[in-house]
């Protein structure tokens, strides 16, 4: 692993996700607090139209524009779209970034607590949950290794190294102590770890943590119309990372009855009811169980 | 307190507080639901354009258009406005209604539970609360009686008589189970009251009970330029009805310190947190603990 220059703490991908907005805002008065000695560390509100319309985005999600094809495709010229060929041209280009590490800060609905979201499980990474987890053992790490990080469209996969940070339940448009508190640990955490690996000074760490990895992800149940049919049950409500076992209560229909998971593995959903999937009719994302060996 | 013949249940005045646009759906496939042997029940979608945006208004907030002078105003052309100028002259006119009882259905982001609003506190309210009360303990009876109905600006106040029923914590743009229940339940409630009254079928209640009403509004901190500058203390986040007394942390700023509440009364917060007051900079609203007798 090459050592790392430069980080970019990125706020405000999501518009009414404010725990990051707020906290860039606190730090560009407190630099200190992100800064490390062996790295420069800057600031980035990365759509900051939609922060100021408090909403999730202008036009479409920031987060889903950064596949090279689409960075590169002139015909998209939606506010996003023009939002994510900025920053690429400005950060990037993906795959070969002037900036080596990028922090993605989100807030989700769902009750996910501080959860590191990966999208490779390279050495790096791996030590990363393990040296997160030994200071902040609630936190969760979640991959989302099942491509190659230059496939994904996030943002953070515009450089070589990266992490979405991701801390809820926070409802859109709410700012919650605690959720800020638990994100900007987080994230020292991980600006400390940057600095470990810089400077071999990294502490020696547990051998194996558990984890969790995506597999899929479960529709609501919805009606010829595309209209919602039932609720996801509260069985499962606000359970993110809890097992989902085939034959549990999975969603209530509202003209009676429970549709049952017909799963064939013990699933932990994460994202359940996240207010910003609604569009989609997606209900939850469900991750198997893991154990990172580093 | 003559008999109510006609009551409406409203949903959608706020396009992204679902369980009551979701209840309505339910309701209307099983009528028999919230109908009952003494009067007409009929539902309404108050904002349809704002609940196909999945947005709280288009222009401004519908359940703040309902002042006479406002609706007798043709220069108020907004989307709201036009629409309650519409409702006024279906279910209207105010202080005249057409519909004798309405049922306006509510969410918030707070912590407010199944919470039972009422802008007047005559016989036939302190009744009702003591009839909700005694079924379900666990809900809140706010009275809002600060003023006389007819001056306030909320969709319930075209009719003599009407709740306002507020549940949470629900995020904007979600739907829980549990939340959708409690807001069925007051709600079938509030409908066999007015039943038993019509009937003269109602049961004994007790004497007293305790019950909140609306104080003051308590703003967030903000910048000169109308930037908050710190978030509502953990330690009161969630709180709503629970005191809030003379010193105790009401802020914390995000460059340290907290700021203390100067009132002269033992408060009972509540809307603590609420993402739509985000823009007005509304912090929480302060009421004081009552005892209604009837």
């Amino acid at each position: 692993m090459e050592k790392i220059n430069s980080v970019t703490v990125v706020g405000g991908t999501h518009g009414n996700e404010l725990s990051g907005i707020y906290l860039l805002r606190k730090w560009d008065k407190q630099p200190q607090l992100i800064g490390r000695s062996s790295f420069n560390t800057q600031t980035f509100i990365s759509n900051p139209k939609a922060c100021t319309s408090n909403k999730r985005f202008i036009d479409c999600d920031l987060n889903r524009q950064f596949l090279i094809d689409d960075l590169n495709n002139s015909n998209l010229t939606k506010y996003e779209q023009c939002r994510a060929k900025d920053i690429n041209h400005s950060f990037g280009p993906k795959g070969k970034a002037k900036t080596d590490f990028i922090i993605d800060l989100h807030n989700t609905t769902s009750n996910m607590g501080a959860c590191l979201m990966l999208l490779q499980s390279d050495s790096f990474n791996r030590r990363m949950g393990a040296y997160v987890k030994s200071l902040m053992p609630e936190a969760v790490i979640f991959y989302q290794d099942f491509v190659p990080v230059e496939q994904h469209a996030f943002l953070i996969s515009m450089a070589t190294q990266g992490v979405t940070i991701e801390v809820g339940p926070q409802p859109q448009a709410v700012l919650r102590q605690d959720i800020m508190e638990a994100m900007e640990e987080l994230t020292s955490h991980v600006l400390d770890y940057v600095e470990h690996c810089n400077c071999g000074t990294l502490p020696s760490l547990p051998k194996e943590y558990v984890a969790f990895s995506h597999v899929e992800t479960l529709k609501m149940p919805i009606d010829d119309n595309g209209n919602r049919v039932g609720v996801i049950h509260k069985q499962v409500q606000d359970r993110d990372f809890s097992p989902l076992r085939p034959g549990d209560p999975v969603f209530s229909l509202f003209d009676g009855g429970d549709i049952y998971w017909e799963g064939d593995y013990e699933a932990y959903p994460l994202f359940i009811n996240e207010a910003a999937y609604y569009e989609t009719s997606n209900a939850m994302s469900l991750s198997k169980k893991i154990t990172i060996e580093i």
